[in-house]
């Protein structure tokens, strides 16, 4: 049997890329997002956005029929977004629940899904933030998720977290990264320090195979300067 | 006028000996929670439970008809609970959802509700969790929760954070709580670690009076050991 793998968020900028990826690279690709992926051989469509409760259960389920009892080699939870705000913006309290929606949820979900369907010694990936190491005055529900998931990286990494035996749990902390819709916010940037997808997606494939893996519960920088990418684990 | 404060979560454990303790020695207060403590002078009840904006606008105009234009010198979200459960546990997704609701909606309302009605130099108090600042494999909805506020707490310490001017943002982490609902739920435990809710009390008037006060941003451990409290800033 091919390796295979779960996209969560696989219709988003990187997840997208991501999934073609893996394709190419002859895995079998599971996309899980609020639309289909047509180059993903299965998809579980979300339609369940108000209640984490549904949501899980949406996911559980369609994940239990496409994958009726076999498991993954890695789970990548790619889900997330960028929401701006402070304590004082008008709009403050509904960017926290977006992020708490955007971030933690898809990383909880997925977290939850590896305990079932993740086999062991498998590689989980979830998606941080390297200005949520530190306050984030600016964008404040934002970098509270994104520390939250910092956080869930430890616990899972941990014995008795639940995630099966030997599983890798790592998570990606970027600064900008060269998606289509970057592009198209900030067509005036600086894009030698924006991270290619593609370096992102030959870490995972790298990281799946067993090739230079940080260890578990790392968080990981990815860094890019003058065109040149690289990463870097780093403890919260 | 005399002195006032804004207990978040006035009816909890902690909550409801805070207001109590801060009636005793002279202030105004006002209790914020999911029910009336009849000790406290005004009461936002919260009737709002599933959703975070809608529970922000219930508690934003509460405040608005109750104070009236004018500030006050402390807000102290004592909000909280504890969850348990493991990425495999049955109830994982649920113990998520509930710790988000019971510690970071609170502590952002109450961030929100503090760039309004905190005046310059007041005191903001969040409690955190001494276990968070690692992994938290056995508690992992309570651990990414608590985790989010503690880096919550750094950028509202931050300029530009939308707080008012020269507040003072501290978030005290504990260990076990002597509260009656503790003392019922663990009734052979060795109560002498555990910390006594004046001693936390008597911190917030310290620190409201300008007494001993760690600076903005901290993240103050407080334990007790033998008895004895004590409490010590740290970083995340």
């Amino acid at each position: 049997m091919s390796s295979s793998v779960i996209v969560y968020g696989g219709n988003g900028g990187l997840g997208s890329s991501c999934v073609s990826f893996f394709k190419k690279y002859g895995f079998w690709v599971c996309s899980v997002g609020w639309k289909e992926n047509v180059q993903a051989d299965a998809n579980v469509i979300i339609t369940k956005l108000d209640s984490l409760e549904e949501q899980y259960h949406e996911v559980a389920e369609g994940l239990k029929e496409i994958l009726s009892g076999s498991l993954v080699d890695g789970i990548f939870c790619m889900a997330g977004g960028w929401v701006g705000g402070n304590c004082s913006t008008e709009g403050f309290i509904k960017s926290v629940d977006i992020a708490i929606k955007q971030s933690v949820w898809p990383s909880a979900v997925a977290a939850s899904v590896s305990s079932i369907y993740l086999r062991s010694g498998g590689l989980f990936i979830l998606c941080g933030s390297i200005a949520a190491l530190d306050g984030t005055p600016k964008m404040i529900g934002y970098g509270l998720a994104k520390a939250a998931i910092h956080q869930l990286t430890a616990s899972l990494a941990e014995l008795d977290s639940g995630m099966p035996p030997d599983c890798y749990v790592i998570t990606l902390l970027f600064g900008t990264l060269d998606t289509p819709m970057n592009r198209k916010l900030m067509p005036k940037a600086d894009f030698s320090t924006w991270t290619p997808l593609d370096f992102i997606n030959r870490l995972l494939l790298d990281w799946i195979q067993g090739k230079v893996r940080p260890k578990s519960g790392s968080l990981v920088k990815v860094m890019t300067i003058n065109g040149r990418s690289e990463c870097m684990p780093c403890t919260a």
